[in-house]
């Protein structure tokens, strides 16, 4: 496990892995803020720029730690440009309802997957990522604006229950696309590739950790009145 | 000075000053955010994404100072939203170097209207918003951006002087409308309205603040290389 070649491969996943969080939250940020201006009330907009906000918190962080590492932050998030973006542009919200239920998905299902990738990290990196996880969460607010609007009007549940399910297809075929290309990063999250004091060294696949963030997403789409 | 009416007055004006400053701050972080998208680098988006970032923790600090005075900060911000939305409709960059110079601009006007502001407020409001103005100054990149781009293609130089032009003529012509729809700040502004514990009280004249503010955008213009 501590072999040169096992060192310089988990230095390459764990660069890939924090540039791929680093871009995700920074591009996240970015459209979060831009969604803020579809808030119908001024309350609803500051909700929305908070968590904007602490997302580009956790950008900061993150680049702070891949800079520690020796890392060149931008050269490690460029390889992840082309999956996120093409998520963002392939799931780009057409008003308020949709761009909640987009941070609110989003939001979760990030944390889900922090919570597994950091069991595979070394003692500083998984700190670095724990400490985003506790900040994360503030789109609870989202879901009685949900259930409220469906209560308003039932067919909003409908058209909401597809676009999250087109969000968490379109999550899925990058996350597949990004696993074919970055194979150490792979290997990391399916436990095969550990830093010597990870919490988790048994080999466990990216498949099995992409079904439970997918049984994740069904109970979250119930507790907002939608069938996954 | 310090008679009641007067001092209900400084209060009206005080809320609207910390409101419109809550309002531009939130704008400008929402508007700033989401023009990162348009940054032909990373690195550039990651320089846009922490200028908006601090705009944000602005919008926090004055958020934060209008509930410690018991003013209901939504309400606050209200009577600001008309102008300052109207201002950024009428100025929507069509592209990063239009984005960048009405970011410049922007924060570089801003921070010369809180100095102004700041002198006739209380001791711990003018603390706040000199708080902000520390933090200021995010822009500094752009210049040599700018600069850049004109030499390459001296062409642009013309373009955005009037792109520069017309952000200024509209933040002239939003904030005589909201002179004109708030007399107490307006008051508070010209120096006919202050804080007991206030360092400027002499009257002064909103007119006269605005001429000196066109005179320092032309020397900021010039800096860019941009006729004002």
């Amino acid at each position: 496990m501590t072999s040169p070649a096992t060192t310089a491969s988990y230095e390459t996943a764990v660069t890939d892995l924090l540039g791929l969080v680093a871009y995700g939250e920074l591009t996240a940020f970015e459209r979060l803020a831009a969604d803020s201006a579809l808030a119908p009330t001024l309350a609803g907009k500051v909700q929305v720029a908070t968590m904007a906000a602490a997302e580009f918190d956790h950008f900061r962080k993150v680049h702070a730690r891949l800079a520690e590492l020796g890392a060149d932050p931008t050269a490690a998030m460029e390889p992840f440009v082309g999956a996120i973006d093409a998520f963002h542009e392939q799931t780009r919200p057409t008003g308020w309802l949709e761009s909640l239920v987009k941070a609110y998905i989003g939001d979760a299902l990030t944390a889900d997957f922090y919570r597994e990738a950091a069991r595979h990290l070394d003692g500083e990196s998984r700190a670095v990522v724990r400490d985003v996880l506790e900040d994360m969460g503030h789109g609870a607010f989202v879901v009685e604006h949900v259930r409220a609007a469906i209560a308003a009007d039932p067919k909003v549940g409908g058209r909401l229950a597809l676009w999250g399910r087109r969000i968490m297809g379109e999550a899925l075929s990058q996350a597949q696309q990004i696993a074919i290309r970055r194979p150490a990063l792979a290997a990391l999250l399916a436990g095969l590739l550990c830093a010597p004091d990870a919490e988790a060294g048994d080999e466990d696949g990216v498949g099995r950790m992409l079904m439970r963030l997918t049984e994740s997403h069904g109970a979250r789409m119930a507790a907002l009145g939608l069938s996954a």
